[in-house]
């Protein structure tokens, strides 16, 4: 069973049901999001996380915030609150920018009501309609990613990945996650190892617990024996995600992605990044250009409450790092697959349709 | 200030003092261990740890273990009592090579004092001074290796290390970190960064501890941020120590040692491994001899007390890699140093005196 990080329930006055990422993988647990306070601290929290599955939780976020409204309210007031509402969940996740793309979608669907005389009545219902497009794209989005990359994993082949690019990340399957779901169902055997992903342990926590409920053999490694297991011929490729691709191919994604590709092709091992179309930035060349998050220390140094390292020790805490194009196999998209990255290849992919 | 691991307090009727390492980082605590059962279960659980160091301290255990001994005894009980000494120390940690190595070295010393025909009470204190001596090489030992090895750090670099090689793995200052307490004392400024080395996590709970005594200015870092780190420039080497050394150069060492060194041989970055003498293997031809240690899948799932993944999931936890002789810049020991080490040049070091 692949997982379903979240799901409306009813019509515009239901409710938003989320997995509760923070429980897992102690406990799977799902957290019923019925106004939109609920939902911002939802996001903030972490109880849903990845940059599709914010974005289309903030779009129903904005259903939540609007159903205050009455039959009496003017268009108008419905658009008022529906501009309070984005401006309120916009402070959820400060550097999601899956997040304000979704609510400006929603924002733009408001005004587009509301110039084009459409009853209040039906304010709601045409935004709902909208949260559920976003929605259905990115499942769509999801599983056209998976079938385009599947065929990269042979057989009986040793798949490793980093973080977590999962179902628990999207609305539909994830994105590399998507590519291991889609192998599955053509009967595909394979095996796939799991970094922890320090500091945060995504991968221990989150893509073991998904892979495991979609009974796909999964093994949990250290990040760091990740290339001694390359060397003993444990690894047929590499499939990981991306938080955002430059123009000549170069990806930032989650801290040790780099390394990863490094050991890889000195191993002549196949690495793949999977993911949506919209994760390439043009407007930056290449990945040079591309700011690095710095964390707070206390990632690093203390664990479950508990510290591991001596108080006020220096910290160095890199959110992503920047994997070079040359050193990427293929960029696999809902569009297609981009072989051997670069700057003409890929305008030519993102010009497609 | 450089931590002392241990420290025989007192004539052959002290005890042995030891700094408790599973408090730290959190506390920084004394253990005196007053018999030969306390010193077992310090051994057992880690208060004391690294293979020089566990092998002085069963040095002093033997002592331990003969003060039950009355001036009426004959020498034949006291070797008695040696003997069922060292069977009991050797049980504390089974795969500890300078446990039994130590061990033997005082068993011998105790026959040799027998077949000589020395009194009873002289028994003990050849035996005490057999266990001083031991520790005083170790000692010798470390600041060999920190002379032989601190020009290779250059004044205003960065240095990468990996788990502890410390001196709270040895009864004096360590092996990799003896050359930065030397590259210090020579007045050179640098900046050391730790990798917390998951997954039990020596590096940011006691190699990051012991460079803040000695005040040498120290980052931990992830694992999986290291190859980030060495591609921004921000590492000038990489010195670790080294658990077996094949004849051919071939060292295993702390998983992740592997991974690094393919990571500084892509970045151009010099790769140093400093260790006794005592660590060449030359019954092994190679590093593909060197067997493997697989270790609990818990030390992986649980951290701090806290299951980090799902229960019942497949882990990989290899205690080792082996990094290639051919990655390696050179071999620092208290002999001097092996360039570019090969099986030719490793015979010459070791038969050089």
């Amino acid at each position: 069973m692949i997982a379903q990080a979240l799901k409306w329930i009813g019509d515009v006055d239901g409710y938003l049901e989320l997995v509760d990422q923070r429980l897992l993988p102690g406990k799977y647990e799902k957290l019923q999001c019925r106004d939109v306070e609920q939902l911002h601290h939802a996001i903030k929290t972490l109880a849903v996380r990845g940059a599709p599955a914010i974005g289309v939780a903030a779009a129903y976020g904005i259903i939540l915030g609007l159903q205050g409204l009455d039959s009496n309210d003017q268009p108008e007031d419905a658009l008022n609150v529906l501009t309070d509402t984005c401006e309120y969940l916009a402070t959820s996740r400060p550097t999601a920018v899956n997040l304000f793309w979704a609510l400006d979608r929603m924002k733009n669907k408001g005004e587009s009501i509301v110039n084009n005389h459409i009853a209040t009545d039906k304010f709601c219902k045409n935004l709902l309609a909208e949260a559920n497009a976003i929605c259905a794209e990115d499942v769509e989005m999801c599983l056209k990613i998976g079938r385009n990359g599947e065929k990269f994993i042979k057989d009986g082949s040793n798949i490793l990945t980093h973080c977590n690019a999962g179902a628990l990340a999207t609305a539909g399957q994830g994105t590399a996650l998507s590519v291991m779901f889609e192998a599955q169902k053509k009967g595909k055997k394979f095996k796939v190892y799991a970094d922890e992903t320090r500091p945060l342990l995504q991968g221990a926590r989150l893509t073991v617990w998904e892979l495991k409920q979609a009974e796909i053999d999964v093994t949990v490694i250290c990040d760091n024996m990740a290339g001694w297991l390359m060397k003993q011929g444990g690894i047929d490729a590499v499939i990981t995600g991306a938080d955002r691709i430059a123009a000549n191919g170069d990806a930032a994604n989650k801290i040790g992605t780099y390394s990863l590709s490094i050991l890889a092709g000195k191993h002549g091992i196949p690495f793949y990044i999977a993911a949506p179309s919209s994760t390439f930035d043009l407007d930056i060349k290449s990945g040079t250009e591309i700011t690095i998050e710095q964390r707070a220390p206390d990632e690093v140094t203390t664990f479950a409450n508990t510290k591991i390292a001596p108080d006020g020790i220096d910290v160095y805490n890199p959110a992503f790092d920047v994997t070079e194009a040359s050193d990427i196999t293929a960029i696999i998209t809902e569009r297609g697959v981009i072989e051997k990255p670069d700057a003409e290849k890929i305008a030519a992919h993102l010009a497609s349709r």
